[in-house]
């Protein structure tokens, strides 16, 4: 008999995007931010005393949910603070259906969720999105969770959030709301998940892509108390070491360097998506910061080519996906290297 | 119905030994390391360019897994490193107990095993140690996975490796040895971890204890690969944060540091032992950095009044337990201050 779970056996992990290290390549296949986090970040890593490492932290993040709570409206116990949001979506697979119940999300989206609910040993319950990549209504019952991406990856598009407030206010079980491109979208739902009359909704945000700290593992959620509460049962007694806790209160601090960096990365984008267009391309109406687009050419060549050029994407193989490349938008240097390059492969 | 997981509802979560936070203190409560990490550790940090944050971290933690196995005579693929200890222990009920199963593990031990066994939905099963605190011998299909802390907490007693050695080899299940103590004992399980015949014992360390990073999180295991690979299936892609990595690899790389210290708290623990035994007091054998400890009166209002003084140790009530107080070992100055005010307290 096999010493390790059937249902983990039987599972093959989830594959993090690939990341190469060579000198001057441009890396622009994982969703990070070009520009560094906020000078606080450093102020704060210089300032702090390295020989308190050998003290547990604070278990309970709690000037962070504080900060977290003046920065949303609720209170602190309405915040949850993650080891990334992955450690998140891990608890709320945990917490929030039992086993061999469903975990329902839209195809595609980020692929980790099929994975998080295989190790649950649940059942995934996919929702195609339409041809053109939007957002079916799911039923109330659909399934026991859902898990709703929005802005959506790998797509970029974001659903309107007054769909969101009917489904949620429909839906039978507990609804994950994936906001980790909010601060590059034109709006978003945490006055659903603040709101006085909220039972089932999380909204949930990271500091990977918009405060350019993608290095710590730090993402949080907000919420009604009751879920919250759940969640803090069942993570890892001292989940967030000192060093993210301190460089999180940091950044999240600096609001002003983040939305600087964010309406940089948007202005590049709208100047990438048009030369694109020009160009032949296909490009979905990005609320994030990466374009969603068709070459003229076969995509998977074109990642290939691309490749050995050091310019790094993603490429989704598959019949919904296959057309298509993933880009984040980096600096401007990076996005005319990656321009002048494609002007190779022009159709 | 309830939007929570019945189990989870149920379930009371883990408290961790208080943080309490007063100038002058001494917090002898939490098994701490009284001395700093080291200063190869602020080299470390000095030198991290913090603009880097920006990019995700190594989601195998590919050169610490290089170095741990260097330390213990093993190949890479033999280590798992873990978001502290506790995350290894939440991942190992994962992927080698099925929902329902059982977990066994001594009583009294870290009270986390149980609530982790709860969250898991599977079943403990606690073996009493012998009044005197030594370890029976678990029966070979005593549970499906058994946690075996040695040396133990809170009783600070070390069971000899040779039992541990006659019960992996008849355990029909996977034994994981939780080592956190380990280098204050005179020996450990690491032979046994490594050894080519090995097909079902993880020995589990973490640098909060001896290398004085409880600020950071960090753990590893080792052992039987096809174990390792269960574990990097189900684990948070990016588990181990950029900084965690580099502190881990500037403490890891200074053994020197780390054996200097813990032969201080060894020197320090044999001397507080010696005068609380002049003292009436009943020591038990300690191989780790604390002291498990009978005061000649009662422990309960002993904790209380030590609390008054700002002299933090940790109490545990129950039949078997609330005799003793269990006292982590400090710098001689904090000793000397709690004998101090203990001399107060003779019976």
């Amino acid at each position: 008999m096999s010493l390790i779970c059937r249902h983990i056996e039987q599972l093959s992990g989830y594959t993090p995007g690939e990341q190469p290290r060579f000198e001057g390549m441009v890396k622009l296949n994982t969703n990070e931010n070009p520009y560094p986090p906020s000078p606080k970040v450093q102020e704060a890593l210089a300032a702090f005393d390295w020989q308190k490492l050998r003290l547990y932290p604070d278990p309970n993040c709690s000037r962070l949910r504080t900060l977290i709570a003046e920065l949303n409206h609720c209170r602190p116990e309405q915040v949850f603070v993650g080891n990334g949001s992955d450690e998140i979506l891990a608890l709320f697979t945990r917490a929030f259906v039992e086993v061999g119940g469903t975990v329902g999300y839209f195809e595609p989206t980020y692929s980790l969720y099929s994975v998080l609910t295989a190790i649950r040993d649940a059942k995934v319950k996919p929702l195609a999105l339409r041809s053109d990549f939007t957002t079916p209504m799911p039923e109330a019952d659909y399934s026991d969770v859902f898990i709703w991406t929005n802005p959506n990856a790998p797509t970029s598009l974001m659903a309107d959030p007054e769909q969101l407030k009917a489904f949620a206010a429909a839906f039978k079980g507990v609804l994950l709301i994936d906001e980790a491109y909010a601060d590059f979208a034109a709006a978003n739902c945490m006055p659903l998940a603040v709101s006085p009359g909220n039972t089932n909704t999380l909204v949930m945000r990271t500091l990977s892509k918009s405060y350019s700290l993608a290095g710590i593992r730090f993402g949080y959620c907000v919420g009604p108390q009751p879920l919250i509460e759940a969640l803090y049962k069942i993570k890892d007694s001292y989940n967030m070491d000192a060093l993210a806790q301190v460089v999180g209160l940091a950044a999240l601090s600096d609001q002003a360097h983040m939305r600087t960096n964010a309406e940089k990365i948007i202005a590049t984008r709208t100047s990438l998506s048009e030369t694109l267009r020009q160009r032949g391309w296909e490009v979905l109406q990005s609320e994030t910061n990466f374009l969603f687009a068709k070459p003229p050419v076969e995509a998977a060549a074109l990642f290939a080519a691309l490749r050995e050029e050091h310019i790094f994407v993603r490429y989704f193989p598959g019949e919904k996906t296959g057309a298509y490349l993933r880009i984040t938008v980096g600096t401007p240097a990076e996005v005319e290297r990656l321009l002048t390059v494609l002007a190779c492969y022009k159709a």
